[in-house]
């Protein structure tokens, strides 16, 4: 089934103790697309300035990502500069530009508005309510958030709460977002303001995942050379949206299973900067991570 | 098969966001008796002073610790006190008081010496091989370490690490001690040290088995009650190191198996103060928590 995306596209510069990357293709909804891409049929709405290359365009484009709805606009793209400490838990934000992507008003194409999966990457709750006004019935509506919104658009996001049905954060947001600061706390108060699903990425502690019926957690997949963790979450977000629309049913199996394929397409991820090694992917080693994955776990 | 841990005993005073407990009993291997007990026949090593009550004896008694090695010299026994912070992630140590356990100098008795099964808590490193100089010929002997002995006992730890089989660790020590700031770094750098295997605890985050041939990880069990960490990772320690004397198996299985019973038995310690909620746990308890982590992890 088609997967909607509506989120950032950006130049990232990225400071990491392996190296820096200058203005390579970044932004959420990017990372999201090409995770998502190897599983389903990706329909992508950004906006970009007119300084964004055909190269970068042409990524998007193997991986089969309809770009229908990527908007260029007069100006330059959204800019994002980056440094991350020692052990890459940490990163201080050294420059944004929000450029374009300023003023972003997703405008979601007609061909795209009877999209069965709408993931909603990172923006504003207001933002990200006015995509869900533009789609007509979709099945399965997850959004992710940040600190900023958090604190600074409380009500527009519990607003927007009551109209998906997963939420995806990180285990400091979600505590944020709850006041809790027990994590399993936290995830079932969330469940409490609407969503059916609530997400909880980890980073290299791996993921949480809660619901009314079950939880599930998972470990990250073993990798012993993080090199950028730029757009993980994002990785992971596409990674188990991907798999979900890709096969479209939402069990309590095939939830499971998607948090271990966002698990492992999060891990190719960060073995590279940027979207490198996301793009030169396969099903296949994706496929071989994740059967590698069930052995690390199982019992 | 019995199993032979050495260790301190003390008296805990814990003050938490959940309240304060003064004076109660404490100390690694009274943690890692009471949590091993439930699964094999535990012999303790340890030392007090003519200040130990009746009551603090009749709790391990009760669970069938064999106290013979339990010495009481003159003076007071070890006393620690400490305050954990509102997310229950940090902890201050505000008082140490070694007193009779400053000399500790553990006499295994001749009873004891054939114990098949060892597990040295934390201790100075020179002392835990003070102890396999008294054992005969051990299957499986692990050892416990900390921040204090890597950084002023390293000749003395290394040398250690070579004598015996498993290692256990929490994340930070084990990223100390190797050097390594990527934890899956560290365990394979631990591995090449000596040890065949290497545990590392992260709290709420779980844990992580390396060996030469496979690697594990499991999520901590979902605990909304943290209400006291304290002894969380001997009680780990006493549920791996007690299921696999209890079932005097090796395997790849046991051991994985024997990771989710220290994950089960750490989550009852931390829902009370002290060891209250592990003394009166039963194997009943710990099995129903098993059979939940079971469906929590599996995919």
């Amino acid at each position: 089934m088609t997967l909607l995306v509506v989120g950032s596209t950006a130049f990232d510069t990225v400071e990491t103790p392996y190296g820096v990357a200058d203005r390579c293709l970044g932004g959420s909804s990017t990372y999201f697309s090409l995770a998502a891409a190897m599983f389903a049929d990706v329909r992508l709405v950004s906006v970009v300035g007119e300084d964004f290359p055909d190269e970068h365009r042409q990524v998007l484009q193997e991986k089969g990502v309809n770009l229908e709805g990527l908007e260029v606009k007069p100006g330059k793209t959204f800019t994002w500069s980056g440094r991350y400490s020692a052990d890459m838990n940490d990163r201080d934000t050294v420059d944004v530009q929000l450029n374009t992507f300023g003023e972003f008003n997703p405008k979601v194409p007609e061909s795209f508005r009877n999209s069965p999966y709408v993931f909603l990457a990172n923006g504003a709750p207001s933002t990200q309510a006015s995509v869900l006004d533009q789609v007509e019935s979709p099945v399965f509506t997850v959004a992710d958030t940040m600190d900023l919104w958090i604190e600074t658009q409380k009500d527009d996001l519990l607003a927007l709460l009551e109209r998906i049905d997963g939420l995806i954060v990180n285990d400091q947001e979600i505590k944020m977002l709850t006041g809790e600061s027990n994590l399993i706390r936290a995830g079932r108060r969330a469940l409490e303001l609407g969503p059916k699903l609530v997400m909880v990425k980890k980073g290299e502690h791996g993921c949480f995942l809660f619901s009314h019926f079950f939880q599930h957690a998972l470990p990250a997949y073993p990798t012993e050379d993080v090199r950028d963790p730029t757009g993980a979450g994002d990785s992971f977000a596409g990674g188990f949206m991907g798999f979900l629309a890709g096969c479209d049913s939402l069990s309590l199996w095939n939830m499971k299973r998607a948090m271990a394929y966002g698990t492992v397409t999060a891990s190719l991820t960060v073995e590279a900067f940027g979207v490198n090694r996301l793009a030169e992917s396969r099903r296949s080693d994706v496929e071989r991570r994740y059967q590698e994955l069930i052995q690390f776990v199982s019992i």
